[in-house]
């Protein structure tokens, strides 16, 4: 309410986000009381009725949740898991100049890591082409049954650890509420005055600048104007106050006697009057109009405002391969070059996230298109290949909550993003990625929500070639994470080489409302031929050298979700097509790059599933040349080659003998990868066979 | 080596934590200087030889790695993953009154989100009980190929950051070698004093405080006192210098030479003379003896320190149960009196760690024994239930990533600890997890690491009863991500009633060198029925009112690894116990808590695994009631029966009629439920049958 006045007064552009946990009380009566709610859910009306179903349905079964929900119009931010208020608000503001994201950041949330780090976004904001992010540190003083960290260290420390973090604190600390207002009202004008000067000086002289943006502290007690005791309890001011205050109103006349004049004490017969509907001066006084409301301002609402991605055609990138398997070149760097004319024709509608590793990921050729956006200081050797730049395009910290938290509320108001990351390191958000494929899903239930781009994945630096990282850098489970996820909103693929990479992202990057996860490897290879399909189909040659009568079958599986059966995902195969690939009486020997289990939870349904035998990545790793890696999981040419033979019954006599040859042959090319300490020229040695195989 | 002249000095007990990326090279290289390395690795001898071999294996297939893995004598932190050293410094240090952990944080690591929010450990660090954790922040500016941000804001703004997070910076910069060397010196000798004075202050006036504690910030070049330019291009001082600074010495004789006066600069003739061994006056002069040297303090071996917990018998807090599903009790607040007296028993040995959730959890019992740590300020109301004090045994900050750090260094430092969450949000801390999970399995293979307690994580707040909290806590995931972990380290079990919770707890903190998870649902059910179970034995016990000549076996299972192949994991049964629990050719319905899929991937290598029909949490929620929920989800009485018919072939006539009845009776529950707004009696409804089925 405070900050409408202010939209009222400067014409603002705002929206507004709750970071506390169950923080949608205000947003909701907010929406209410500027009329927002009732359009949109006309059997909440504005009358006694309607505002009967409004309470009655709050926190009920199949109503709505005390989170700021996809069902609460204005909200781009749940905030039933804690800390990535700040991160969302970063993500809208970033290419939107005029807008300002008012911030509610709970002080329970501010003890999360994703929250402590999000502070230092004014690092990567500009106050030129970006908008401003205005949080309000809300110090209520406890979380469920503790006191918060933050309402109980000094002042003082409270106000060096928020300049230390570059922001300039005001605070607004109380509990007398006529006062509280004032100062409240006071303080917020300052620090949209202050927003605007920093925007006007940078916009005026062109040069960008970070200056020391302001926040607000505001400090209240927990269930404020509510009794300080009850039945000799401490209520008001402790963490008796959190979610239902009073709780024994329907067997306790007193307390609710108590709850009653609470509640009168806000006076809701002269607000409301007889008819039980604001007045409509009231509301003049002190709501602003159309799209000016923070519950209706499209930007909460991103699908308004999305556009398509401007998008060069993919196919003028493509890797000219005259014999597949003979020409070895890096998908991802092939990929840069289509990404960096993407972000050219796309100049304030997409960005690049990543934690510190797009250099890394082979993709340093869109800095051609747009740096990296630097805010912080500038030294003398930043010229000489930092790719830094106020005007950047890409975004990296290392932090790869806060990138993604970026990246959401990007998306989230109406723009489009690729997330670049290493295979394992993306587990650290696992619970984010959760969170937004819940958000999207429960969207598709909500009729006037519209659809926003897809939130894309790209991971690298995959688990076999973590030569010199070891085996904390060897994991692949994020793919199971994903999976768990609602077929209606997540895919994954898995493009075998450079060109099948670009159809792929153009055709992610054109999407929309899903969480699309593709994973490539960084490394140079044959082209077509990942690690995995390179083992696989030398594993073919070998068993044709030694067998050349056997008939085997090569099966490249891009999109993860064909395997399942179509009932249960959109992408999923029909079972007579899978038998005409696979067959329902063969063996089938499945090489994949990530944890093996994945394939069997997929297909268990599958006619012959019984004759599936997975190979992966089965958790045995250390710093290993990718031959050794390889072995250890018995993924590699020779050990599938044997798998083979081992499943076909009548080979059994003949078989012995080629299993022998097979097992010596694995143990020389393994001596001699080891000798040499890497085997970088393992894969590319191995040709494309002659005979058509 | 700066430490280690003033542990000589002071007789000090300390460890090293080596928190950037890559920061294994200085402590492997002070194990082989301190002469550890070569004890436990004798070919890595101290001649030219061992010298040989220690360099050649650094970072090559099959040796060491360059993050400070299992195998480096004195780490108990990998750091292949960033984020955790603060917090795992912090939970060596809790119940150590003596130790110092000096702990090196990059400046890459502190833009994490962990990190950033783990500098506020100090509200929970008791300088009696407790020892002290000693940050060296090092800011050498550079990430692979980013600057830092801490290093690119002002010393101001650093230093108030610092100050703000409660701990007193001191500064050591430059790259001025001698002088930068007295500086060091003088300052953590200063730091050091420091310390032993608040400790001693607290201690001899037995009244706990929270001092400023110091802390260090080092700024020095990356890749400092190698060349600043190579071939024109800024190396030392710039991200250049990442990892391997000159990379072309194989085939470009210049940098060959560079590279070789560099590391002459460190005069190794002088140190290491003609015999190749560092002169024993020198080391003498430098290192500490025995224990007190940092690489072989057993403290970084935590399993030579670990003590088994005193536990009284867990049979004392039987539940009595005259007729099972006639009681109904809370497991969890029923377990909470043992875990009590574990408390008691084992006063500086075990503690339980939490994010703000232990009296939600209905754990709260525990406080009789030892309540909350907090070493911020205190306010009246505290008194009234806030159960806090300087000396707890619960430590609980909204931080799921600061507690689980807490927890794993307090028991990789060879103690106990359990960490209670909600299922929906250990998500959150996954690939901390599984970085636990990859240590420990690594340990096996290293021989002179002696095994530590379990990682024990109970999990309660279940997906089925988020009856207000809706869909974001809906998550059951978790248990894929340990799934995927290796058979030798993980175990999960799902104890069906209150005494089966017990006796789970009693098993699992016994047990060494697992990762356990526990499923428990906290809320009051039937004593022993979980909401699952009662759903199983309801829907069988429908299934008789209506078909009484049905045959059914309900099979209830507590650990989960059981279902998978004895081959695969120790627990897993042979498949002749599978079958004559399951049966190779009847149809098998399993009501499951988590993610379907799960079951489908643990037992596609079963007998009879066509026939297993797995009922789960399928993604579909909001906040609903627990039976709206589960039919929602089809694990509801009602579904369950209806899928037994439906898999039944020769009931398909007289099955129609009573599958009619069901679909009706479902309804009528359904609206019912809806009708209260809950169905908290919907499940104590239900009595188990009379007759014994």
């Amino acid at each position: 309410m405070h900050f409408n006045r202010l939209i009222k007064k400067y014409d603002l552009d705002a929206i507004f986000i709750s970071g506390p946990g169950h923080g949608a009380p205000a947003i909701l009566s907010q929406g209410y009381l500027e009329g927002t709610y009732s359009e949109v859910y006309p059997e909440k009306s504005e009358d006694p009725e309607g505002m009967h179903k409004f309470f009655k349905y709050f926190s009920f079964p199949g109503g709505t949740g005390s989170h700021a929900t996809p069902e609460v119009p204005g909200s781009i931010h749940e905030g039933g898991e804690l800390g990535y208020s700040i991160s969302h608000a970063f993500g809208t503001v970033f290419d939107n100049p005029n807008l300002i994201t008012v911030t509610m950041v709970g002080d329970g949330e501010a003890e999360t890591g994703p929250l402590a780090t999000a502070w230092h976004s004014t690092k990567f904001l500009n106050p030129i082409c970006d908008g401003a992010v205005l949080p309000v540190l809300h110090l209520n003083g406890y979380k469920i049954n503790n006191p918060t960290v933050l309402a109980r260290i000094t002042h003082k420390e409270l106000e060096q650890l928020m300049l230390g973090y570059g922001w300039q604190p005001y605070f607004v600390e109380g509990d007398e509420v006529e006062s509280m207002h004032q100062a409240m009202a006071a303080t917020l004008e300052h620090c949209v005055q202050e927003i605007r000067k920093y925007q006007q000086q940078a916009r005026d002289s062109g040069k960008p600048f970070r200056p020391r943006w302001p926040m607000v502290v505001l400090r209240t007690p927990k269930g404020w104007t509510g009794p300080r005791k009850l039945n000799d309890h401490y209520l008001s001011g402790f963490w008796r106050a959190h979610q239902v205050p009073i709780t024994d109103v329907r067997t306790n006349p007193d307390d609710l006697k108590k709850l009653e004049d609470w509640m009168r004490s806000y006076e809701p017969d002269r607000l409301f009057g007889e008819k039980g509907r604001i007045s409509p001066d009231l509301r003049d006084a002190s709501c602003p109009k159309g799209d000016r409301r923070m519950s209706a301002n499209p930007v909460a609402n991103g699908g308004l405002l999305t556009k398509p991605l401007q998008m060069p055609n993919f196919r003028d990138y493509t890797i000219k391969v005259d014999k597949a398997g003979a020409v070895s070149a890096g998908s991802m760097a092939n990929f840069a070059a289509f990404l960096r004319d993407i972000i050219k024709l796309n100049p304030t509608n997409f960005r690049l996230w990543g934690p510190d590793e797009t250099g890394s990921n082979k993709l340093s050729l869109v800095y051609e298109a747009g740096k990296k956006v630097w805010m912080g200081e500038y030294f003398e050797e930043d010229s000489d290949g930092g790719n830094l730049s106020p005007f950047g395009r890409v975004m990296e910290m290392l932090s790869e909550h806060t990138c993604e938290g970026w990246m959401e509320g990007y998306v989230l108001s109406g723009r489009h993003g690729l997330f670049n990351s290493y295979e394992p390191f993306i587990h650290i958000i696992d619970s984010m990625v959760n969170q937004h494929c819940k958000w999207i899903e429960k969207c598709l239930e909500v009729e006037w929500r519209v659809k926003i781009s897809s939130l894309n994945i790209l991971l690298t630096s995959v688990v076999w070639r973590q030569d010199h990282n070891g085996f904390t850098h060897q994991d692949p489970g994020f793919l199971d994470v994903v999976a768990n996820k609602s077929p209606e909103v997540v895919r994954i693929y898995l493009p075998p080489d450079g060109n099948c990479l670009l159809s792929t992202m153009d055709h992610c990057l054109r999407s929309s409302n899903y969480v699309n996860v593709v994973v490539a490897d960084k490394q140079d290879h044959l082209q077509y031929l990942t690690m995995d399909e390179a083992e696989t189909v030398a594993a073919i040659d070998l068993l044709l050298q030694h067998l050349p009568d056997l008939k085997i079958r090569c099966v490249n599986v891009v999109d993860m979700f064909k395997l399942i059966h179509h009932s249960d995902h959109p992408h999923g195969l029909e079972d007579d097509d899978w038998v005409s690939l696979f067959t329902a009486d063969k063996p089938i020997i499945f090489n994949f790059h990530s944890y093996p289990w994945l394939v069997h939870r997929l297909t268990y349904k599958r006619p012959g599933s019984h004759n599936i035998h997975v190979r992966g990545y089965r958790e045995k790793g250390n710093i290993d040349t990718p031959l050794e890696l390889a072995i250890r999981n018995q993924t590699d040419r020779f050990s599938l080659a044997m798998d083979a033979i081992d499943r076909i019954p009548h080979l059994r006599d003949r078989g012995a003998s080629v299993r022998e040859k097979l097992k010596n042959q694995q143990q020389e090319a393994a001596n001699e990868a080891y000798e040499n300490g890497s085997d970088p020229e393992y894969l590319s040695e191995w040709k494309w066979p002659d005979k058509g195989t």
